[in-house]
C-alpha cells in the first residue's frame, strides 16, 4: 500500500458527534472506520462503477457482509419511489439494528441514502463517502437527508446525523469541471461567511487538478466553517440560517428557470445579489469579491424574468417565517446578519444592478 | 360549557418532554394546547366522521387555519402510499415549519401521522388524540412512528416525540369492546412491569363502560408505568426493552397467522407463555395472572401450528441481536429481566403447555 498524507480530521459536534475525514487515499480506510458487520452500500451509475466494487472489495475483506444497492445518477433519483426501492431491498436482505448504510457518491446519492438510513426500522447508523466536491463541503456536515416530492426539492426528509464522513480528494480527478464549479461556489461561500482563506484560491486558478495536498486542506477548512456553525444549531432554529447566504435569490431562479440553472450557478448569482443589497445599504462593499466568484464560475446566463415573478418564489421559500421575507446579509467579511426588512424596492433595484452587470 | 372532572397529567421525559393529558372531555382542551396557528388534521374514515368536525371547529374557533385528511380506517393506511399522500398534501396546502399536525385516532392514524410529521420538512411539531385504549396506553408514549412495508410490519419510521397528547376517555365509549380488550392487554402487561394495582380492574369487570373517572385513573397509571421506562431508555437500547414482555412469542403468532390473530390476543398469549416459561426456570409463578388475564380477554383460538414453524418467526424478530433469541421475563411481579439463554427445549415445553391449556 502507498503511503498516504496525513489526512485533515474535522469534528463535527452535533448529538452524537462525528468525524469529516478530508484527505488523498482516505478511502482506503473506510473499512477501518465502519465497525458494524452487515453493510448496505449505496452508489450511483456513474459513481458505482468506479468505485463501489473497490469499496465492497475492502469491506468484504475486513471480515463485513455487504449488499450492493445502485440508483440511477441524477437528482430524479432522490424519488420517494427510490426510497421505498431501498426500504423494502434492506427488508428483503433482512438487515437489522445492527446493520449500517454506506452512501457513496454526490449529494443525491447522500440525501437519499441518508434518508433510507434515518427511517429504516426508525434509524441506522450511516457513514458518507461524498465523491463531489458539493457533497463533501456542503452535505458532509449537518445531517441533513431528503427526497423530492413533485410539489418542489427536499420536502421530505430528516435529520440524521452520519457516523463518519470520509472525503477522498482523489475521488475528485473524475469530476466533471462544471460539477467541479458548482461546488466550489459553496466553499466560497463559506469563505465569506468565516474564513476569507478560503476566498484566495479563486485568484489562484482553484481546480479540481490542484495539486492533492492543497485540494484536501482547502476542503478541509470549508468543513471547517460548515461543521462550527451547526454545531451552534444543529435543527436550524437560529445561526445556521447564515448558511443560507445567497440562497433567497437562488432559489427563486431555480424555481423560476424550473431547475434549469444548477444549483450552484444560481447561488453564485445570489451572492453577487446579496452583496449589492449590502453595499446599497451602506455594509461593507464586497461586490468585487463576488464578482470575482462569478467571472471565476462562469454560470449559465441568467434567466431573463421579470422581478416580479421572482418576487413570488421568494416570498414562498420554506425558510420565510410568518410571510417576512428573510436574507442574510454580510456587514463585512464574517460577519453573516438575517435581515427581514429589505424592501421590494431594495431588492428590485439589485436585481437590475444585477442584470445590467451580469445580463445578456 | 359543562365543568369537568380534574385530568391526571403524566409528565414523559426525553428530549423534548412533553405531557400526557388523561381524563373525561379532555378534548375540549386540545385547542388550548395547540400554539401553532396552520394545523393539519388526520383522521380515518371510522374517527373523522365522529370527532374530527368539533375538532376542527374548536380549533378553527381559536384562530387557528386547519386543513382536513382523512384516511380509510384499518392498518391498510400505515402504507408508504398513504404517508406520500400526506407529505404531498401538506406541500400542496404549502404547510411551512411553523406548521403542525393533529393526529386524531387510534394506532393507525398516529403512527401513520406521526411518521408524516416526522418526515415533511424534516420534521414538523405534531400533537397526538389518542382513541383507542391501545393508542392512549401504549402509542401515546414512546414517539414511535412508523409505516409497514410489503415486506413487514413498522418497517419505516421515526422516533418524533409529539408535542402533546390528549387521551379523552370520552372517546372510549364509541369503541368496539373487543378492541377495548385488545388495548387492555397491554395495560396489563404495564402492570405485571412496573404497577400490580393496574391487574386489579381484571378481576373487576374492566370495560369501556367503567366510570370515566375510574377508566381515566387506570389509563393514567399505566402511561405512567411507559413514561417511566421510556425516559430511561428513549432511543429502545436497553431497559425499554422490558416493554417486549409477551411480544416475541405474540410476533411470531401474528405472522405465523398472517396477522389474522390480532395484536393483543397475541400479546396475551404471549404474557402467559413468558409466565410458563418463567415458571419452569423456577422463577415466581404468575401464570394464575396471566391466566387470569386470557380468561378475560377471551382471545382468538391459538394458531395450530408447530412449534418449529414459530421457532423460525421468533429468531426473526427485529429484536434479536447477533442471532440469539432474548426474552423479557418476570422474576416476579415489577422485576423483570431480559435473558437470552432459553433453550429451543425450555420454548417448546412452554408452548406444548400453552397449546394443553387454552388450545382446542
Amino acid at each position: 500500500m502507498v503511503e498516504q498524507p496525513t489526512p485533515h480530521l474535522i469534528r463535527v459536534r452535533v448529538r452524537p458527534a462525528y468525524t469529516v475525514t478530508v484527505g488523498a487515499g482516505v478511502l482506503e480506510s473506510l473499512a477501518a472506520n465502519v465497525r458494524e458487520r452487515r453493510l448496505a452500500l449505496v452508489s450511483d451509475s456513474h459513481v458505482g462503477p468506479r468505485y463501489a466494487s473497490g469499496v465492497h472489495d475492502a469491506l468484504t475483506a475486513a471480515g463485513a457482509q455487504v449488499v450492493r444497492f445502485e440508483v440511477p445518477a441524477g437528482e430524479d433519483s432522490k424519488s420517494a419511489e427510490r426510497w421505498l426501492e431501498l426500504q423494502r431491498g434492506f427488508a428483503r436482505e433482512g438487515l437489522d439494528r445492527q446493520a449500517a448504510v454506506v452512501a457513496l457518491g454526490g449529494g443525491v446519492v447522500g440525501d437519499l441514502t441518508g434518508f433510507a438510513a434515518a427511517t429504516y426500522l426508525r434509524g441506522l447508523a450511516w457513514y458518507q463517502v461524498p465523491t463531489s466536491l458539493l457533497a463533501m463541503v456542503d452535505a458532509s456536515v449537518g445531517g441533513k437527508t431528503a427526497i423530492d416530492l413533485p410539489e418542489g426539492k427536499n420536502l421530505t426528509g430528516a435529520f440524521w446525523q452520519p457516523r463518519a464522513v470520509l472525503a477522498d480528494v482523489r475521488t475528485l480527478s473524475t469530476l466533471p469541471e462544471a460539477e467541479f464549479r458548482q461546488g466550489a461556489v459553496e466553499l466560497f461561500k463559506h469563505g465569506l461567511l468565516a474564513d476569507p482563506a478560503l476566498l484566495g484560491p479563486f485568484d489562484h486558478g482553484f481546480a479540481a487538478g490542484w495539486p492533492e495536498q492543497a485540494l484536501a486542506e482547502t476542503i478541509a477548512r470549508s468543513v471547517a466553517v460548515k461543521a462550527e456553525i451547526v454545531a451552534q444549531d444543529e435543527r436550524e432554529s437560529g445561526v445556521r440560517a447564515h448558511l443560507n447566504l445567497g440562497h433567497t435569490l437562488a432559489h427563486a431562479l431555480e424555481a423560476v428557470s424550473d431547475h434549469a440553472l444548477p444549483h450552484g450557478d444560481a447561488v453564485a448569482y445570489g451572492l453577487h445579489f446579496a452583496a449589492l443589497l449590502a453595499r446599497a445599504r451602506g455594509l461593507s462593499d464586497l461586490t468585487p469579491r463576488t464578482r470575482r466568484l462569478l467571472d471565476w464560475e462562469r454560470p449559465a446566463p441568467l434567466p431573463e424574468v421579470p422581478f416580479d415573478s421572482l418576487r413570488l418564489f421568494m416570498a414562498r421559500d420554506k425558510k420565510s417565517r410568518g410571510g417576512r421575507q428573510r436574507f442574510v446579509l454580510l456587514e463585512d467579511l464574517g460577519r453573516p446578519v438575517v435581515v427581514d426588512d429589505v424592501t421590494q424596492r431594495e431588492q428590485e433595484r439589485a436585481w437590475d444592478e444585477l442584470r445590467e452587470e451580469v445580463g445578456p
